[in-house]
């Protein structure tokens, strides 16, 4: 019993310093749509993503490197890049060996955040990418820091969700002494069946769905569509 | 609709600064055990409680102030105070009439947070005054913070729920775009008949219990026994 690692959910990339991150798996979660795309992205062929977290940075890279730059803000593309956030916008037939440069706020931030706390490894996850998360988190038998990124370090349901959807299935190889993941689970375990409709009331939901991204939305919280696991290695997320 | 005050659920310290605080009445929560034992000294007729965040203050006010001082650690009483953070110590014939010079950590440290941050009014609220503060919150209809302590500015559950239990009744005075409140009402809604039973599950009630406070605990997350609005008001908080 005592030997299981740790697991934690950091519900705010404010609150990662509180929390055990020296040695532990890190996984990255922003759900609302950082995530999600680069699950997608990686899943249908490109060849790795650069996350920046600003506009320049992707610019620069972007040409440096002859890759796709991408970045939202408020719905809309950021002017002097090439894409969105948007899963939808990354199908095999377009992104398949491609190089990805991704401006994203808070996911980038507790990314580095978390290399910068000793994590051993660093890793993404959304639902599309579910399965892949948790098969990769029982085989290390390494602590574990499931980290939220939340919205403008704000708590957020979507990314909570997605980490109780890990716990349920994790649960029994880890020690948990965490409030945040007893709450994380019981709230996953209660909405798993409606997902769909209980995801309108979030308040991301709000902010997005008034450009038009319903269907990105409801993609981005479909387990297991995308099942690749994203891994940070040296300044770069690649499939693994 | 819209001139509906804000509600807003903090759900540690560390994340106050990222939410409106000023002009707000701001309500610190500290279920174990700190805002229990003040709501039940002040409905015991306790003159007045003064909350500091440091043993040696403490020990300096009580002595200027011929006041009795309070404060523990890991259970025990602190060298050199004369009494606990028990709820139970305070009983009307012991402590009607005093003053009680009362050490927190993370409760006292909130609430100066608050006032730093422009809080129009800051009170306390636990289970044993839950009506005392929904009665306060819908007589000011001024915006409100629920400011979770949380354990060492980690999330935790007993806080959090008093947060559900407050938003359960007051909802509809108030405009909640709040992820962080719709969580704490959907968890005290699915746990408040059986709360007595969920409580035990947090990891505050197994760092305490130990201790041999199940009496405490228990009478911690009871509603409505100690009926009273503690109100901060120049460095004291006092029984309105």
């Amino acid at each position: 019993m005592q030997n299981k690692p740790h697991l934690y959910t950091v519900l705010s990339p404010k609150l990662l310093s509180l929390y055990p991150v020296e040695g532990a798996v890190v996984v990255i979660i922003d759900v609302f749509r950082a995530t999600s795309t680069i699950a997608t992205a990686l899943y249908n062929g490109a060849s790795k993503i650069i996350p920046v977290d600003d506009v320049e940075k992707c610019k620069a890279l972007g040409a440096q490197l002859n890759a796709i730059t991408a970045g939202e803000r408020d719905g809309k593309v950021i002017e002097g890049l090439q894409y969105g956030n948007s899963p939808a916008e990354y199908p095999r037939s377009f992104i398949e060996g491609k190089t990805l440069v991704l401006t994203t706020t808070n996911g980038t931030k507790l990314l580095h955040m978390a290399l910068h706390a000793g994590a051993a490894e660093v890793v993404t996850g959304s639902f599309p990418n579910l399965n892949a998360v948790v098969a990769f988190l029982q085989a290390q038998n390494k602590p574990v820091i499931l980290g939220c990124s939340g919205w403008k370090d704000r708590f957020n349901l979507e990314d909570t969700l997605f980490a109780g959807a890990v716990i349920q299935q994790v649960a029994e190889q880890f020690t948990i002494h965490c409030d945040a993941s007893k709450m994380a689970v019981e709230l996953y375990t209660a909405q798993q069946a409606t997902m769909q409709q209980y995801i309108r009331q979030t308040t991301h939901w709000h902010r997005l769905s008034k450009f038009g991204l319903d269907k990105d939305l409801e993609y981005c919280v479909t387990p297991n569509v995308a099942n690749v696991l994203p891994r940070y290695v040296n300044g770069e997320l690649i499939a693994s």
